[in-house]
């Protein structure tokens, strides 16, 4: 198992998942009413946004985990290989909330879909995690023994904090977004990341 | 000929065929009804998982081979394109299934069009391997040559199985789907192409 | 933070998103008329062109502009997100402003949706260099304090420009994308970004 | 100016194109009478596999080319990237030639198309060879003078064979289609780009 070669594919699939996010905006249909239509669309926008910035701070942890590694093994490369065909699902229910949005129908469900496709991702990642790190299965050995617990103990929260945001589906769609733009926001400034980022920089 | 480029075209096209495959998801149409027109929607996310391991595992696969290759020349080249050619094809026959599933119509004829082109996929794995492998033309030279029998032998039973695999479709859709699922999770724990990666990481 | 798989990350999403462009040019609908329907989309085949020859010197700057760096550092990423954000979605008011330049309507209107992106665009490039530049926080040693004082310069005029070229968009379509076209070619013929590339490549 | 980076942006804009190529061929739209409409969309098929040829040995000889240059500079990059305007296009024609085929009507007019495509393409690729090859101006020393005066001939001659070829176009349709599979079998076992290959491998 090559880790760079695997790294490059993940790579790639993350690139190509973030861009094809721009398909999920609806062409417009009525152009002698072209500003309203494009006006209309701020839903499908913000929704292309959130999932962007969802994308991107993945492709950077991912990028920050594998640092961690040092080595892999099939398991893994069939872990990572779910936990890639959820990000590369994520511009359908992405295109789905923007598109139920802009017509004022079907949010809720819309919202609900968006959620739990985030949620199974989270438990990707988590699997992913916990497969990895567990007798410390595929950590470098200058990898700190504390760092492990703190990072197992985040990759262990995220699953039940995605899962209850399923529930704020219920209450508001916008709210969703907003959620899991936070969430993303959180995640790009996590400390644990960024001091797990350093140490694999540090070799 | 450079190896490396040749692999790196090929991780590029594997890793946007796979992300293409989202694309064959229709989007929904009644927003009124969403909930209904998703779940309708799930034999093309069966289609979606399925097609998305068997290509995550050709990749695999792919890298294995090419592990074993000392060299490679023009006519590898031709015979590496000629099987990209069925790989990116692999996301229009899913798009078929899935679609023939959701409706409940022409399920025979897209189960039986899915068949066929993991078919000839596999008769093209074949046409690469025994190219590469006959007389040891592009092994290295520490392949062991009892490995290079045993591998060949595979290659030889692929191609059977998958074209025994087309009278499945006159059977039932969606054992078709089951059955590509197995083959995938069969040669993502072959011990063959398991050694395969061991020995080639080992140099 | 590594620097190389950050230039890989963006390199692939600018190679997507330009070769996403080519799904902007409509499908033509009447087969039994097809030279004047092909005809008509020259709009779509000159906004094609613009889009394609503004991304792929875009991807040339950031390649330049990347080589002035020592390092990165996580907030540099983000803007580099936001930035490839703007990139990735070039391809929708693309397709829009050829469409609404072949229907002949709402030209206006997408004329001004194309120039607002490509203004968001240059605001992010701005932001980008003025977080990496400000303090020489980022930059190598070797870079000439001169230099910086001069792409900096260009980098705020840059926004302004672009603004400015909103206005363009009331008088006529086609000269926006004229006008982006000449933007285009000067930032490919520019002397800063020239010396820059040789400044990045004489280490 | 970094050649390897231009290889690697070149290399994945072409994996792009050749896979967006699958989306060229339409679904069917009756799935009560499927076999019937796959079957008629054979003509796409055709199409799609000539084009992934056409492509798949662009990208090789790409890769042959480059291998003869020392060094690039920036007028060689906007040369590459006036050509990869031109391959990022052929999906477009690619789709509306099947698709004319499919439907029997505009078949002359999409063939004419799809010729003059190809024939700017062929422009392009003698742009590229001229500039970086007159005067020896890029290429290695060691790279033979004779065969630089013959890979000049034969990039004078192609151009020339593209630009006769539109007018088969005036007399079939598949004409086309099977003399650009030939032209595409041509450059791939032309004795030049042979040559070529190796001289750059020598190194």
């Amino acid at each position: 198992m090559n880790k760079a070669r695997v790294e490059t594919f993940s790579d790639g699939v993350f690139a190509i998942a973030i861009t094809l996010l721009v398909l999920t905006i609806a062409q417009p249909t009525n152009y002698g009413d072209l500003s309203r239509q494009l006006w209309d669309r701020l839903p499908s926008l913000a929704a292309y946004v959130v999932s962007f910035l969802v994308i991107g701070i993945m492709w950077l942890n991912h990028h920050s985990i594998f640092g961690y590694f040092e080595r892999i093994d099939r398991p893994l490369v069939y872990l990572n290989h779910l936990l890639l065909l959820t990000v590369v699902f994520v511009p359908y229910p992405t295109g789905v909330l923007g598109e139920a949005l802009r017509r004022g129908e079907g949010t809720q469900t819309a919202a609900i879909f968006y959620s739990v496709t985030m949620a199974v991702n989270a438990y990707c990642w988590a699997a992913l995690w916990l497969y990895a790190s567990s007798g410390r299965r595929l950590l470098h050995a200058g990898f700190p023994e504390e760092q492990r617990r703190s990072a197992t103990l985040a990759f262990n929260v995220g699953p039940v904090l995605y899962t209850v945001a399923i529930g704020v589906a219920f209450i508001s769609a916008y709210a969703v977004l907003a959620l899991h733009f936070v969430f993303a926001a959180y995640y790009a400034v996590d400390p644990i990341s960024r001091r797990a980022t350093r140490a694999s920089t540090a070799e």
